[in-house]
């Protein structure tokens, strides 16, 4: 194995303490080698998500146990497992190509690229997985981490070859050298998860018919013949017409709204989209991203940004009292699944990404039965879902590019100094995402 | 206005009466035309559907008013009301081309046709839409039915030029002749809902990766151009192998079982199928279709019916624990759904047809959330889904075709003297399908 700390050497970490509220910066041993698989990254950029705020208020549902947080980090690989470069044949292509130097992002979650659950793209669920930043895995706000299944999970952004994209070569590569690290850190979660919502939505059965023009069941007749047969109708230009709500507008929120504008403006699909959130500052950033984006990214269609009451109107008003034809709830709460049956129409599809706890669902089975809605959990395949993000990423740096400006997703880079008042704000909404630059 | 009938003259029919398990035959006056679009269908034959002990039982939550039962329902057109013939223009088809005498059968619903949510296929969803048979709208358990909004509801079988076939046009017309009024009858729910349930689960973008060898998000890279970039790997033969579960083996839950074995036979795709039901005789019949199925019928793969506990089992030897890829859960009750979410594997897709109730779902928010579970829920668009069941009605007659054989749906087809005796007995699962000739 290759490994470039002796056991002894120390680095600062932030670090969380049961039961509750309680983060420190504390100096612990730098992460070894453990596995074959295992890389160690030197951690550039480190950032604060919302739902490390799960674990910060002590209502995960986990063992409490002291650990190093985050999920989202970006940096440079500074040691490798034995698995690497000459012995990996058949493995995923990591294996071979990841060399000590190499910039990387990671997804929030390890998987192993090498099963059954990976190979058919669902990294997010590997039976071998873990999230950064809990109990079972040490977190990315550190100066180093140690990366397991580093060959699976990791992206390497040194090496433009190890996945397609469909910008052109020299985009591609440009890209990976022009863009901030801060801007490719929302590639660890924020923005894969977002693609994610915004794709489940659009690929949805029940959304089927207004994308392709043809009543259910005839909307599936493509190349797989599901259906033959089928009733013919004729559309009108308001049948098709997407209507769509994102509930909740934090980080994650943000990137779905900008993800689904983006897929709608692509595709020309005619849209009606909401995006709703009670809390009036995240609505203003809503407001300036949008206002940030250019007319290609926007496409044809209404937006709207609302609170809750309005966005009950709102829908009444656009839709007629039929409802959304999907609903993407990024709360991850009972009032908001609440709010999302209300919103959807009959034969709707709500995404849900938000990260649920224990309560049972606010539905019955008769109210789900009545309105014939569908429902789709869970959490982000972030490793399969990169190259999209990433098109996104290169696609929308109107919005993605800054740090600190009224329409930027990241509101500061700080130092681990701060650390322990940025969870307190960012759990109390007073501020927006924050990074950490364990370096400075 | 064309009605054949005075407002004296008297019909028998199965009548429900509050609270409780009291169903009573009684003579009632034949109902007239009261609006424009009505029909009235002189009644052939009307089956005793699972969903009609909802409110038979009184659990159905529902104004407690006597009514005609029954949803399920073929005859003969008698009456038509001024909408029909000359002043139908701009209308659905049916308005303009049925006539006095045609056989039709009817969805368990009525859909206007005309709205947005049927021009988009979700006709079981119609605002002004009822359930025959319920508190809102007499059914069809008597010698004749109205038919609110018949040139929406209806299906005309004189008349094969009013949908298209995946048939040749001389197979589908000698169909129409030769298949018995008791073939024909399960067009009005149980086999549509059977092909419902199959093809959302065939078209859930959670199968999608397993069906077009792709993985997510690349499996949607058809037509629509929704994802561009992604990692290739390579699949093994194990991973394209769909394995499912169908909870619930009475009628639907048998012609669900045919419907996913067509589909999977015609589309080459390689599966594993367990049918499960905690009834022997249920079992018993399950094992008598699948043994009635030709080859074709049945595809290349494995297929196993079950009780609850061989169940977990076989879904656990058959996929190493990881469950299946998508489950058919055609009961309504929470012990269905529980079964439902411990034989699915993470990232896989529950369908659920069954009627549900009032309890809440048996899941958390976090159950969901940890195993990116999808729900699609609720009733068949019967109307929609009628050409795909004809064709499957029509290839299947090895089950579909006959009464009171081993391998029959229908156990018997009995006159109204014995409706009291027939509810109580299907009530105790001591019969299956039942069906009334209103003549007998």
């Amino acid at each position: 194995m290759t490994s470039s700390f002796s056991s002894t050497e120390q680095q600062k970490a932030v670090r969380w303490h049961p039961p509750s509220y309680d983060i420190r910066v504390e100096t612990v041993p730098i992460p070894q080698i453990l596995s074959p698989d295992d890389a160690i990254v030197k951690v550039k950029l480190a950032a604060l998500c919302g739902s490390d705020l799960h674990i910060y208020r002590g209502v995960g549902g986990i063992e409490e146990k002291v650990h190093t947080c985050g999920h989202e980090f970006i940096g440079e690989v500074v040691a490798l497992g034995s698995s690497y470069g000459g012995n990996a044949s058949g493995r995923p292509p990591l294996y071979s190509s990841l060399k000590i130097g190499d910039k990387v992002v990671s997804p929030f979650t390890v998987n192993c690229g090498e099963c059954h659950v990976c190979r058919l793209g669902y990294t997010g669920r590997c039976p071998e997985g873990y999230l950064f930043g809990s109990p079972a895995l040490d977190g990315g706000q550190a100066q180093y981490i140690r990366v397991p299944k580093a060959g699976g999970t990791l992206f390497n952004l040194s090496d433009s070859s190890t996945w397609s994209s469909s910008l052109p070569k020299d985009v591609k590569e440009k890209a990976l050298i022009g863009l901030a690290d801060s801007s490719l850190l929302i590639l660890a979660d924020i923005l894969p998860t977002g693609v994610f919502a915004a794709l489940q939505a659009l690929n949805h059965p029940k959304v089927a018919p207004v994308i392709t023009g043809k009543p259910w069941p005839l909307c599936f007749d493509r190349e797989t013949n599901a259906v033959s047969g089928g009733n013919e109708v004729s559309f009108t230009a308001e049948d098709r017409v997407l209507n769509v709500a994102i509930i909740g507008l934090g980080p994650v929120g943000v990137c779905t709204t900008v993800s689904m504008l983006d897929a709608v403006a692509t595709r020309n699909i005619p849209f009606r989209i909401i995006a709703v959130d009670p809390n009036e500052s995240r609505r203003e950033k809503m407001k300036a991203v949008y206002a940030a984006i250019d007319a290609a990214g926007k496409g044809t269609g209404q937006f709207a940004v609302c609170d809750i009451a309005e966005s009950k109107e709102k829908v009444k008003e656009w839709t007629s009292g039929v409802g959304c034809t999907a609903i993407l709830e990024v709360v991850g709460n009972t009032s908001a699944l609440s709010l999302a049956y209300e919103l959807v129409r009959a034969f709707g599809a709500i995404v849900s990404v938000g990260v649920h706890g224990a309560p049972p669902l606010p539905l019955t089975g008769s109210q789900l039965y009545n309105k014939n809605v569908s429902l789709d959990f869970g959490r982000c395949p972030a490793r399969a879902m990169f190259p999209p993000a990433f098109d996104l990423l290169v696609k929308r740096q109107d919005v993605f590019g800054g740090v600190g400006e009224t329409a930027s997703l990241i509101d500061k880079i700080v130092s681990f100094d701060e650390a322990v008042e940025s969870y307190r704000a960012f759990d109390k909404g007073e501020v927006g995402k924050v990074v950490f630059d364990p370096w400075k």
